[in-house]
């Protein structure tokens, strides 16, 4: 076991704050990482604060990870001391139900093992996420970060960047398509640059006049504001996707009649009830698809990886130090960051 | 024009009663139909009392129609005098757009017509449906009913069966899949036949211990009674698809949880508020996907009776003179029809 420095939430109204915590000595199939960046996703922030209900504390978040590899078990075949690597929102699976079999880990008959916020599959104990100086995974959920990618603005691919590109893929998203996007939070601007390095049309939807600009210097190529029934109306049987990242509750209905006969709303964002109620005839009238998407597998994530190195993509972050962390949250929950903090865990030596 | 007798709605609160209208005279693409069964859609009960807020009076509802060619147009050639034909929800679509194009008329992008409560395309009078002597529809809308069906039970299959059977063909439904199907009346128990002859293995959902036997007798393999807390959870992540005809709003979720990874929920009964809300979680969690459909197009619906008669599947119907339509409409609001009643139009002529 080895004493680790981290920053943790002790409870769910408590502020995060530095705690020794231990890391266990490598397993045969263990990769051990030195944490270089962490992505900040609004997850850390219900997990700490318990919205969901199922933290346990300490909560030490963190699941959007890029480091360096620092040793390895001898059974690790894939990495060496020194590889740049990620660790995205899982850790482990049971990988030998149906899913986890198919590449789908996220989908695991018997639960993925959350990356913080789990349980450890041999030994029960709690894991801990990226908020701290190192971390060990098992070999099979490590990612490669190619070499063409910017370390600090590629950490929040492991999460913003997986759960946009793999519904894109998986809807087989491709030139000439129309593609919505609605939010234009972390998620949403990543989904921009996938679907659009995919070959589609897009266009983002937004509340906010003030925020055409910014979705255009994105890649989108069209805005309709929302609020403005006029653009909707012109909207209505348009498009053949909608990448729904809104985390709140929110209508759907209005943008459910964007949609062409197919047409598929893809939810990555809302986990909670869709209120206003969603009305039947607006799926049955089209044929159209409410379909829900959660991060991607192992496999989906190494390719988006390369698939954004290939393209150039990476996620617009703003640097953070750790011990900031605790007015990072307040901001996020204002959605006042473009469009995604990313700790330098460096910072984190000065604890 | 030839006068017609039918029956009709002449306002939201009225009964049906007996009306003379006025048929066209045969444009050179139609056919005259004389009706001999025309099935009793909950649809026209919807219409002819204006819940849908549409209705445009009077109201000769009826759009499962079976008849007998009784004239063609000069330029008809799929038809001939004394043929048994098939008239379903719809007697005409724009052709042009590019849903018509891929034989999706149902979802015509400038408004199929549907076969009552809709506005013809050449001239704007108002259709009237199936419960009348005789029709006059385009070439082709009309079905060729096959020799093997018995055309008094195979009336429903114009709605009730293109309903289920298109949504099961769409999403490929094969043999070893598992389908639950909620819902037991009109559309349920076609969509148990459907999914059944597609090799399915079926479950039927319903909220009555009664109706487990008869829901074997339609050829269920198991029944679930979706009250069961036990039976419910026992049926978590067990089936490929869900085809849901509950007319009227439900809770959703316990449905979704009983999906796999990947899995189905095809809405095909409810028109309005999906209420308590669906959580965005139970499709997120395990990609899990909501669709809608709606009947059927022109090329499907005579695929669908083609397959009926090829498997011997029919509907259920108890027969009913049309001066009876009345008390079928009240017993039909307490679900008191196994499993859908059809008019013998011989009736009409004492009328």
């Amino acid at each position: 076991m080895s004493n680790t420095k981290a920053y943790a939430a002790q409870t769910a109204t408590s502020k995060m704050a530095p705690l020794n915590i231990q890391r266990r000595d490598l397993r045969p199939d263990d990769v051990s990482i030195e944490i270089l960046y962490c992505g900040v996703c609004h997850s850390d922030i219900h997990q700490a604060e318990n919205d969901w209900g199922n933290s346990m504390y300490p909560v030490v978040p963190g699941h959007e990870i890029i480091g360096r590899v620092t040793a390895i078990g001898p059974q690790v075949t894939k990495y060496k001391e020194g590889d740049y690597v990620g660790v995205g929102c899982m850790v482990d699976s049971c990988c030998s139900c149906s899913s986890c079999k198919t590449g789908l880990e996220q989908y695991c008959d018997n639960g993925m093992v959350g990356t913080y916020n789990g349980k450890d599959l041999h030994d029960g104990t709690l894991t801990f996420g990226g908020y701290s100086e190192r971390i060990v995974v098992r070999e099979d959920f490590v990612l490669s970060i190619p070499e063409a990618l910017d370390i600090k603005s590629a950490a929040p691919l492991l999460c913003a960047g997986i759960t946009t590109y793999s519904p894109l893929k998986h809807y087989g998203v491709k030139a000439g398509d129309k593609v919505g996007v609605l939010g234009m939070g972390g998620l949403g601007h990543m989904g921009v640059k996938y679907a659009k390095a995919l070959g589609a049309e897009v266009t983002v939807f937004t509340r906010s006049a003030s925020k055409v600009n910014e979705a255009k210097q994105q890649g989108a190529d069209h805005v309709i504001i929302s609020t403005d029934d006029d653009q909707m109306a012109a909207a209505s049987l348009q498009f053949d996707f909608l990448l729904d990242t809104i985390p709140v509750a929110h209508d759907f209905n209005p943008y459910l009649n964007c949609l062409k006969v197919d047409g598929v709303h893809i939810v990555v964002g809302l986990i909670t009830g869709i209120e206003p109620p969603l009305w039947g005839v607006n799926l049955i009238s089209k044929r159209r698809v409410l379909a829900g998407s959660m991060i991607g597998g192992i496999a989906e994530t190494q390719e988006m990886l390369d698939f954004s190195a290939e393209h150039g993509i990476s996620c617009e972050v703003e640097m953070l130090d750790i011990q900031h962390i605790n007015e990072a949250y307040e901001r996020m929950k204002k959605g006042d960051v473009k469009y995604r903090f990313v700790i330098d865990m460096e910072s984190l030596k000065k604890a």
